[in-house]
């Protein structure tokens, strides 16, 4: 074994890169990511969705720079500040208005996990102790905190910890390209909600929490699924008292077309998880936000040992907020939501164009600011390829001598770009794409 | 119920501020953190034990505000950067020689669960099922994600959520204030470790790992034990091939008066865990450090599945890598060990001249850079007050209208500045804390 370097990476087989170097990276601008041969990168994937605006982005940074000649960092208990009262209001004004409080966490699966806390303590703090298990859905994924990861219906993740989590329940979810009423996108009725259905009917009385990325399941491969799974799921799940917990940690802020996802079905989720674009990649930073039902749960005299006392020591930053705010102001003074329904459906078409009817292509998807190739070995039976080949890898290795850091998600292939790409950049990582994957195939 | 702020505070009966006000901070110097009216306090916790060198530094800030320049974050994925590696080096350089490796994380809580993930993977993957459980220590704090959390030996925190936990075994720890043998700290020979030896001589094969916080228990009321404890459990651990993970991420980097708490046992831990002080408090970020040993466990091709596949969104981010590598060279460079081993006696000897023999004074405990004093009912019997008086909590809010944020644990005050305070500042906040508590008794 050669000593590749002493860092772990994440989410990374290690042995890997005794084949493919780790690139240095020195220096961002917009789009793209300079390593230390001068060469240049289009970050694919806004650095695992978290980008939204760019790097080295001068108002975001400059916002970072103000805040640090103020203060950095303080204790969040007991003491507010300007930057989190600020990003409080911003937040709430841009979200159902069901939701009224805003708890602060420090990462995405702090978020989740601090729903999944909340949820559970809102029943036991009203004397109920049988509803302590959690639906997810099949290629859901919420963190990977032990919490968080026993909502993930990935097996690549979950497998090898089975015993050390709890155990929550699993639900067949939606699964538009291979559907299994022989649907298409255009017909559907969302009759793959039986599954979900039928589960909440059976368990209800066990069950506290639902929690599901809407419209778009990100780690699980890019799936994208119609909003009225979601109307169907928030109905079912009041009528047996169920909280709905909408993790848009990577669907929110602009990605799927809309500010958050749960707009598209028009829904008021009892809890949304934010995270990533919420500072706009800048730096590390989450929340829950929920009703006064919730909170009125958890609001009691002090000896009545019903307060929330979860914490997390970089809670409210306010770097983070700082930054955070200035993502917000960007959205409205920028109008970004709108400027990106101009501008990517430009993308979507030249997906379109370069990949309709090619071999091996599965599924093309697109959502507002995420396009999605999926690659097959047989289109006909949409038969995968053998995972074992590792076509998706190889691909990605491919994009990086090409100018891209497209990372594969198995074997689909997908856009996810900071929002200040330009047409002909998105043009070109389209093209980018198609040689890598047809050098490879 | 009126809305005191539509912020959900982290650790806090929201009710309590119905009747103490919200402190609005605007900035911070040094040791002193600034409200709204100009109000200045001394942040006698350092912002939960995270700030080491004081608010507003202007080396820390100036690092970040250099990065900035370059590159805030970037994908850790297939991708290093020169914050991350020099960070790495800097972080072997100090800790024991059998930790080769570095994992990041992005808080505390998520560099536990990547270490309790790590020991359980390292069995699965050398074919060892039966050993799926972690020993914990009464008192012991680790985070509150939901794996975290399921090795907390404090009550307050886990009782809410027990049916939402796996259940890990709880061991009677020291409790050298209390101690059962009848010792004084110093006559011990850690008889309690009977406790723990008995605990693994019965359930060795279950058990991977082992999880602790090195000399000094932070959340359970700054208790402090001897290293021969942690002589004793390492020696223990070995012969029953148990990993013994290291929590140091509130002991870490200086608090105990070593750089890292476990130097004082000599001992060698399979994991430690580092965040807080890591980044001077500027900024959430969190690793693991481990053997070679754990890491080949997860080396191999990647078909195999054998990689460890945890990741958070802003691992490695080079902001708080940039500001992580000044603090460590502020470490070196200023000498800041040697330092506070002159300067700390100071506080440690005014603290014990105003307290000690006074009345409900129980325990006075020094450790490095964090005194504490114990306040109980009946010295004599070491009666604790009774819980519902929250005498600790009036102290704490007394300490604030008298320019110290002196948050209490239970009824332990406790001292845990920045390590820039000067004897003169000492001698004040020890004032603040002798009047606040003396009010109140
Ligand atoms: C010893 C110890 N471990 C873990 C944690 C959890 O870290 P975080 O709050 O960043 O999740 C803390 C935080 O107070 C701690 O003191
Ligand atoms: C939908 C979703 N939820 C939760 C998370 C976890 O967030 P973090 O990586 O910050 O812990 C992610 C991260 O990729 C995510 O995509």
């Amino acid at each position: 074994m050669k000593p590749v370097t002493n860092i772990w990476h994440p989410c990374t087989q290690m042995k890997d890169h005794e084949t493919y170097p780790i690139i240095k990276i020195e220096r961002g601008e917009g789009i793209y990511l300079y390593d230390d041969k001068n060469n240049k990168y289009i970050d694919a994937v806004s650095s695992w969705w978290v980008n939204i605006f760019g790097h080295n982005n001068p108002r975001l940074k400059d916002a970072i720079k103000n805040q640090l000649d103020k203060i950095e960092h303080v204790i969040f208990a007991g003491i507010t500040h300007d930057p989190a009262l600020k990003l409080t209001e911003q937040l709430l004004s841009v979200t159902p208005e069901n939701l009224t409080k805003v708890f602060y966490a420090d990462i995405g699966s702090a978020a989740v996990e601090s729903a999944m806390k909340l949820s559970y303590g809102y029943r036991k703090n009203n004397g109920v102790t049988s509803k302590k298990r959690y639906l997810y859905l099949d290629s859901g994924y919420h963190g990977e905190t032990l919490g968080a990861l026993s909502v993930c219906g990935e097996e690549l993740y979950t497998e090898l910890y089975g015993d050390i989590m709890i155990e929550n329940i699993r639900v067949q979810g939606p699964d538009c390209y291979r559907c299994p009423y022989g649907k298409t996108r255009n017909e559907c009725s969302a009759q793959c909600f039986e599954h979900m259905e039928r589960t909440i009917e059976k368990h209800a009385n066990e069950i506290t929490a639902v929690i599901i990325e809407p419209l778009l399941q990100c780690a699980g491969g890019m799936k994208m699924y119609p909003p009225l799974y979601l109307q169907k799921l928030c109905e079912a799940a009041k009528a047996y008292d169920i909280h709905t917990i909408f993790d848009e940690i990577a669907s929110g802020f602009g990605r799927t077309g809309t500010m958050f996802a749960l707009e598209q079905a028009g829904v008021q989720p009892d809890f949304i998880c934010v995270s990533k674009g919420l500072t706009s990649g800048y730096l590390p930073m989450s929340a829950v936000l929920t009703t006064d039902e919730i909170y009125s749960a958890f609001y009691d005299d002090y000896t009545t040992l019903k307060a929330f006392l979860h914490s997390h020591s970089f809670t409210g930053n306010p770097l983070a907020c700082a930054v955070a705010n200035e993502t917000m102001k960007m959205f409205k003074e920028l109008n970004i939501i709108e400027e990106n329904r101009k501008k990517f459906p430009v993308m979507h078409e030249y997906i379109n164009k370069k990949f309709k009817g090619q071999p091996h292509v599965g599924e093309i998807r697109h959502l507002g600011c995420v396009s999605a190739v999926e690659l097959v070995k047989d289109v006909k039976t949409k038969e995968s390829f053998d995972w074992k080949d590792r076509t998706g890898f190889q691909i990605f290795r491919k994009s990086i001598t090409k100018g891209a850091y497209l990372r594969n998600l198995g074997d689909v292939i997908y856009f996810m770009p900071p929002y200040v790409i330009t047409e002909d950049e998105m043009i070109k990582l389209v093209d980018i794409a198609h040689e890598s994957i047809f050098e490879v195939l």
